[in-house]
């Protein structure tokens, strides 16, 4: 049997096949029919600057289907069953992979990062998923429409958790950019959390998303002095917790600025900025952090959120063959929401 | 100089006087001109019960007004500044009074509760609170509305808070009791958590009541299936967080029926309600408690709650010298909201 | 091939056989070769009582070994690692499973308890583990040491850890019971934590036990004025936290005298006593929990101390052969430390 | 009245003067007859560098005594009563304020930083302590031995207890520098928690001295492969929480090169070190933070600590006019342990 794939074979080399053999589950391994595949930023990363090195494999990390076929010994889940697929995989034995944070997997650095990321991933008529423990149900919710959460909602759902404890009413967070991953932030802060939410972008259309969405300020970062009109917001006290999905230069700074004592500075966009750190240079007491992904217990609680209609991630659908098209459109700029690759 | 105030004299007698002597506040103290203090059901007991002894005191424990004049080493706050009176007031010295968490103050069993609650509380033209560190400014808010918010939304508030943690979006949550206290909390859990609110009453208008303020479900637990009602919403793993804010037998037996493994099952309400206790009577891990009212930052964190205006409480506004019918009303359950009483 | 093993057959027969067959591992199992299996109290409880029913199995829940073969999907373990057996054994793919939590399963009222409580155990030559994510790693740990870490070490342990951020150096807790569970439960608290100790028994030598293990103060249980002899250690706030491994009747009152407020009161010992639960019986917010064994990673972090050599059980080790009499010795407390069977 | 007391007349210059005002403590205020009072390396950065401005105060930010007389407001305390004075003093009424955590007082900016660093401190006969919500009391502990407890314990316990939940009996925990500060870090750590303690510095001699305090292994930080013999002792998981108490740019590199994912990089020292911070540079989920002094519970739960015997700090003791005297000595690296002035 042989099926559809968009194939990465190496630096701006994607090509659709029509030739790979459709895998046999075994052991503890599940066969996917895939349902909709997201297509990630991330993955221009890989293509354009050829960052993940030699490797041939099919694209697609954020994957959601319906269980095709399982191997002897898997329980529990059964043909049919829809389930989105936990994306970064680890060792699955460490601690943190016991914990189900598979994201911070001690053998990382030894390790490939998962499908579509150097194995094979979603964008195919099947997929092969190396164990069921990276499977989370989604019971009555469309797999097309649940791909993005495994990353596009997973990634600031992990960063959010982290800083709950300081999420309380009487706070500020300040969402540094309202794309692909901040635009989903602000939904899950406005519904996990009290805190009043100060959302910040380049341009206007983006500030108004963000008012509809939930923030309750929004200020222009290309302001030269935005972190004035924050600071104008929150009082003395600044924000307690800044999340910047740009991560570039001058948003990390932006955030230095305005980010209260003891409070939470977190980093998750890979915009590759710097910061020249000193003691004395921040706050007191201010973490400074850069999370990953997330973990398959975080995944679950995602599926939580989208269940109860808290959440919402626009998406526009693909077939497979357009995966370089789209792929062109994304370095443009032209996809509005998440792009969804549907075999 | 003389005021007008609501005092007690004793089981039964609650009179309306005009000449006790306005305060005069020294040291740390704070004198406030009262502009609304809650009534609470909790009054009911000790009139009707006499559960305080042969105390004579100004009742009202739920206050809220501007400042009128400060003790001479009273610093950062100035006349007209508008404040809360936060409710339990401890020692002051002790490990939970230094975290802000005076209802729980080691010397609790030795110190009246604090004002309106053995000592002279605000149901008067001014109110003398003995340290400037029981008071929470509360910035644009109307005194009148936000006077029930130093329990009736306090009390919820740290109650959920305990079990933040727990009360994940793939979780769910069953309030049992939409009264006084419920109605806030509902609203309380809508914003500040993303588990599945599962409401419980007696009436089908309180039940309507709790969709319109957030609950996902609700169960009418008159009905004699009412447990089996929220297990079939629920699935094999039940609910996580059980906050039941009547605290009758019947009620705490519900509890116990439908709270999951690990879970917490918090009893709020001062039904007087009984437990038959044993290892094997709750599901491992569960963890149950009866939290006592808030910390005075968890009160800051509730104002932030309503300045944003999260939280609603209902209110009716009545005269000081309608005290007496207030409580008589209050006898017959025939004040919708909370009442409060304005000078 | 076939191999020794110790079988329970039924309410109070049980049996050393000769002729069990030797499994063979496939998948994602693992076969053990059996350094240690550990005799638990609880098993008399399916052997005197017949808790378990009608079921045939191979009795040892605290098991370690050397990994003898691995089923064809297994990584990372390889013939002769050293492992323990984790003992609860959930389906492992809801929520708690997912985060290591198998001995809070959603489908724990389904499913077989694990190897020993229902399904074969480790009291024979060999045993088979169903999936490799219920073996933790001992490196250098002898596991004829090891093997009750796995129960006797690891219950205590996530009692304690539910409470370490009330185990201040400021707090005191209480341990009733310097038995099996007990006297490991005082060593992981003077490792873990700063509080201080006060350790009741009925017995002076086990006073004096808990003395050398690190206890502050040691009180008499059986004193009629015994909880006023703890609250005058403590003073006005009484203990923090109170773990007791009894669980009956008179102990669980004993805690309820001594507990403060917005403390725990955590009951770990199956003693099968009640308690008369109500809103003003126990201090405010006091946590009462009935907690269950522990979790995977919780194991990870016991075999941390072990191998550091900051906890340390007594054992006495006996051949398969000799199992009749070793739970003989049990019923009439004439084992001094854990019994470990050796094949 | 007179007095004596150490005074800061501006850049170098310290003078013991005879004639100063006995303060007369009223409202809340607390006047403190001197039983000791600790000399900090910081206080050098005032004299030497001039960092805190054209201020006249007495100096000396570590201190401990007995109540002499009380402001007419205050509560609790009497005359005799051994007390240490809380170091950073707040406005008292913001959240972090309420909360005890006046380290973290939103109006630091604006504030002197408490008393002996700006404001009139400890190195006299006698104290005026601003409110007697600063005091802590200490019981049995002798004051001149306690004095250094308010900073020198106080700083390192506030860091290890951000990183508690992380100090798991199976990871390891690196002090880098066993001086002042890191010599009771590795007390703390010892005591209140499992992990394993490898400690840095660049003697043998302190590192010798660690291994005494608890250190379960020693590395000299000036070996160019030092990094190396970390993570051969770590493994490939490295090191989960870094404690730099020097704070200087190679000693926040070697952090950075041994701490793994989602570990907390904790830099307490105040040796001006810089960091070229990129989201790659760290391992993902790494905090980086600049911790500050502590709060006032968590001087309580350091008392605690003292009164077990359970830290211990080793003093040497001088007149207050060997003040200068003790200055130069520590420029030049001359005192063991701590100098206390003793009155």
């Amino acid at each position: 049997m042989i099926m559809k794939a968009v194939r990465y074979f190496g630096h701006k080399d994607v090509r659709v096949v029509n030739d790979l053999e459709k895998p046999v589950p075994k052991g503890d391994e599940v066969l996917l029919k895939i349902g909709g595949a997201g297509v990630c930023h991330s993955d221009l990363h890989i293509i354009d600057e050829g960052t993940i090195g030699n490797l041939v494999f099919t694209l697609g990390h954020e994957n959601a289907g319906w269980i095709e076929a399982v191997g002897d010994t898997v329980k529990d889940y059964k043909k049919g069953d829809a389930v989105l697929v936990y994306g970064p995989w680890g060792c699955g034995h460490c601690k943190p992979c016991q914990q189900s944070k598979e994201n911070y997997c001690d053998h990382q650095s030894e390790l490939g990062y998962g499908g579509g990321l150097g194995l094979n991933g979603g964008m195919a008529e099947y997929m092969l998923v190396p164990s069921s423990r990276l499977l989370v149900p989604i019971f009555d919710l469309d797999p097309v429409i649940a791909a993005p959460l495994t990353d596009a909602a997973l990634t600031p759902y992990s960063a959010i958790k982290r800083s709950l404890p300081k999420l309380m009413p009487d706070e500020y967070v300040v969402v540094i950019g309202v794309g692909g991953l901040g635009h989903v932030a602000i939904q899950i802060l406005r519904e996990t959390s009290g805190a009043a939410i100060i959302a910040c972008d380049v341009t206007d259309e983006k500030l108004a998303f963000a008012k509809e969405l939930g923030a309750a300020h929004t200020v222009n970062s290309k302001d030269p002095d935005a972190a004035e009109q924050i600071l104008k917001i929150t009082g003395l006290k600044k924000a307690k917790v800044i999340l910047d999905f740009v991560g570039a230069t001058p948003t990390i700074e932006l955030g230095t600025k305005v980010v209260g004592m003891d409070g939470d500075l977190t980093i998750v966009g890979l915009g590759g900025g710097y910061y020249q750190y000193s003691m004395n240079g921040l706050p007191f007491g201010v973490t400074m952090t850069n999370p990953y992904w997330g973990s398959r217990t975080e995944l679950m609680e995602v599926v939580g959120l989208a269940r109860q209609k808290k959440i919402h991630i626009e998406i526009e659908k693909f077939d497979l063959e357009q995966a370089n098209e789209v792929y062109d459109r994304m370095r443009h700029g032209q996809i509005k929401g998440r792009a969804v690759l549907v075999p």
